[in-house]
């Protein structure tokens, strides 16, 4: 119960997933470290608890559970990869999760981070689609970071002062694109430091979804050679 | 309240919008056939009834009323754009509305669904951001759509023989693309009479989120000189 707030998920470094899907993948990757289910199938499992349906009804965050809840270890840090999404102030836990599904698509499988919804909260991690376990998530100062890897050609994404997608040519040095809140879009501060600003030619509408604007960036700016 | 059940939509060509934003884009397109609000900006208005916090919290789908619920008539049906998203079977709002939003953004004007969720549907309606009331949105047979509308080249979509994205050439002919069921993917019987079924290049996961998938391939098929 502790673990479905953001503050004991970050103290333990752990997180709850639920749902065979999720749970069945976590399982793949080794890093589950208890199930609490009413499901034979999970039962015999060595770190699985058998709880009663009035249990299961509990500690659910669903409306209907679908019999396994595990308590999973965060996945270890890896090195940056050559493609990194950052997200400034992203508060939508099904923007967050879309994005998450589309950067490991398109080969984007560093995440940094700033005043963001936790991507380990439940809303997040069902609209992952299980992506989020094969992701390097951090948590960082966008600023810092940007000032400290100049290897990184850093696009930002603004409606203004920005230059459209088609003009920024693929490649393969390494590229970071930032990402902003949904009503606000990316901090000012951290547009001045980019090599350039990044619009999509639209039509008719203000703007698009983050998650939908994001992963056209991400598809048109992915590896040259997967 | 009879309005937020799809039938009476149906039956009466209405529909029910909530909250400042959404309310006042119908009232700029004189779709708005009456108001109820708490709200005095609103309440001077002819179509409008000044009703009490109690009544204003029966009638409202949020938890936080805005203070503002329009009855809109249903926009007129308009000639088919040369630009056409076709939807069969997709069942989650939140993906239709945001579909609608990048439609509107790339061209697609003319929407066409079947067996889908009801686009007047409030979820629907608070993820398009309005963009729903300049479109043309038609219930249909898709199947008998394209058999009757040999002008125009449709591309299904599909994870299995099917061409990449890349290799489809933007032009300025009639385009209709068609995107499926979340689960499922476009009816097979549908996929055998396009001219080509398209997929998107990724790596690592299964799938992108149709919406996703949609805006990425609308984004490519956009008119060439809007």
């Amino acid at each position: 119960m502790s673990l479905r707030q953001r503050k004991y998920r970050e103290e333990l470094n752990q997180f709850v997933v639920e749902g065979q899907h999720l749970v069945d993948e976590a399982i793949k990757l080794g890093i589950v470290k208890g199930i609490y289910t009413n499901l034979e199938s999970y039962a015999n499992l060595p770190y699985s608890f058998l709880v009663s349906e009035e249990v299961m009804k509990k500690i659910t965050e669903v409306i209907e559970p679908q019999g396994v809840i595990a308590i999973c270890q965060k996945p270890a840090l890896k090195p940056l990869s050559d493609r990194i999404l950052m997200l400034d102030h992203l508060q939508d836990p099904g923007n967050f999760g879309t994005l998450l599904r589309s950067a490991l698509a398109f080969g984007f499988e560093t995440i940094l981070y700033q005043d963001s919804v936790d991507p380990f909260n439940s809303k997040v991690l069902r609209s992952t689609q299980g992506a989020i376990f094969r992701l390097n998530l951090i948590e960082t100062n966008l600023l810092l970071f940007i000032e400290d890897h100049p290897e990184y050609t850093i696009y930002g994404t603004a409606l203004k002062n920005a230059v459209s997608l088609t003009t920024i040519p693929r490649s393969d040095s390494k590229i970071a694109i930032i990402l902003g809140n949904e009503g606000s879009g990316v901090n000012e501060l951290i547009l001045q430091k980019t090599v350039a600003n990044i619009f999509i030619d639209i039509e008719a509408v203000e703007s698009l979804n983050v998650a939908v604007a994001g992963s056209i960036i991400m598809h048109h700016l992915r590896r040259l050679e997967p």
